[in-house]
């Protein structure tokens, strides 16, 4: 798979926490998992969605992981995003990780449903959103946060 | 979807521990993944395969999972596994998590590769890999553990 | 220090999962902190304080850790508790974690005010916090969980 | 208490992710400590002591956490560090959160001891720690990671 980079802009980019790593050695599987919903949690901010006050307005329905090399401990990671379709009330993002060597170690993907907590139902996403999505892909993220 | 639980075996059963859950007010979707390897290491003790002693000796090679029902706080949630095909080298597991009111709450899947970490080479999985995971089907593996 | 393990009373417990073991090799010293909550949730319920429907009614208000002893992945942990004193809103808990060969690998404290998360204000513990307590020390919690 | 906030550096800066809340709305009480692991790898490294291509050299011995404010999703916490104090072999660093209306939201303390991992005994600290202690004083570490 060669991956068009240009697509995804730069959602947040980490440091492996000693915390994040196992006893074989390098990054836990599970740490990629966190750094998707980090990366997802600027995803929303940067694309006007969500209201951290009141909740998150998206439920994860489903995501996957694929391991392609190793980390280890105080590797930087950047955590690159796409919106990579949607629905009327679906959102899939798709996820590339890459380490300072800017080798691909983890790609990832994620549908989402948006939500509405307090009525408890799903909710249309935004008449404008392909707007928003164009205007994202102008701009790495990173620098806001 | 209709399962044939049949096939699966009862890895294990875990509580949601209250950092397990987020403030969304119920389990995390961080919280099957964990479950997930823990289910993982007794199926790789119950096929006979891995050597905790040396380390483990199957790599994560991807992994997927569908939210189907929140789960809450102290919830017990079982966790059945079924081998659902090998190839020469990989292993594929599915994963079904219930909760005490007998409701699938998330369905996964994992592909693993056997490896001989101080080789660092891919193995071959045991010749007699059918015949185990036959005698594993024979029984729950809960009360092992 | 000679513990009079007489006064403490099984909480849960746990095995260590791989994702809480770190790059050294062994248990990661977080884990601990999530085990202690873990006995905390038991000791709670077994006390009858704190209605779990409610959300939690117990803040912590301070905890420390002592690591005596490494602990490995997979290795059985049992998480030993006592009410070590009380006031007439404050309740400390002392910590007691032994592994399978009867090593003691961990010792630990917290103190916990008791609040109504409703009326957002501290709570008087019960008035027969001490006869719980002292029904508590009659019996081993883990085989209720 | 009344902190000197002059002998303290900056070790990092963290935005609380979703996953280190827990489902009392707020930031979970293991957060902390994992902010207090981060911390300890920049002062680590900022005091050129522990080697991590060869692992870490300090083991820790104890760590206490005082929860002075709740901290929420997002919020962005700096953690500032200081060595309280050290003998011929431990180190005692003192820990304060502050959130970005500058208020404290967490004290703590930790105890480590140096350690070599491969010859498996209590190393001596730098002849030169004082100095190295001294330098740190004089720069906020944040902008180095």
């Amino acid at each position: 798979m060669k991956l068009d980079m240009q697509e995804y802009f730069l959602a947040c980019s980490v440091k492996v926490r000693f915390v994040e790593t196992d006893a074989n050695g390098h990054m836990s599987h599970l740490s990629p998992v966190i750094y998707m919903e980090q990366a997802r949690t600027e995803l929303v901010l940067a694309l006007g969605m969500g209201d951290l006050a009141k909740g998150e307005t998206f439920f994860l329905a489903k995501q996957s992981v694929e391991y392609k090399k190793q980390a280890y401990f105080y590797d930087t990671i950047d955590i690159y995003c796409r919106v990579a379709s949607y629905s009327k009330t679906t959102l899939e993002i798709e996820y590339v990780m890459v380490n300072q060597k800017d080798e691909i170690i983890v790609t990832a993907a994620a549908s989402f449903v948006y939500y509405d907590a307090n009525k408890q139902r799903v909710m249309r996403l935004p008449q404008d959103l392909q707007e928003r999505i164009d205007a994202l892909k102008q701009k790495p993220l990173l620098q806001h946060s």
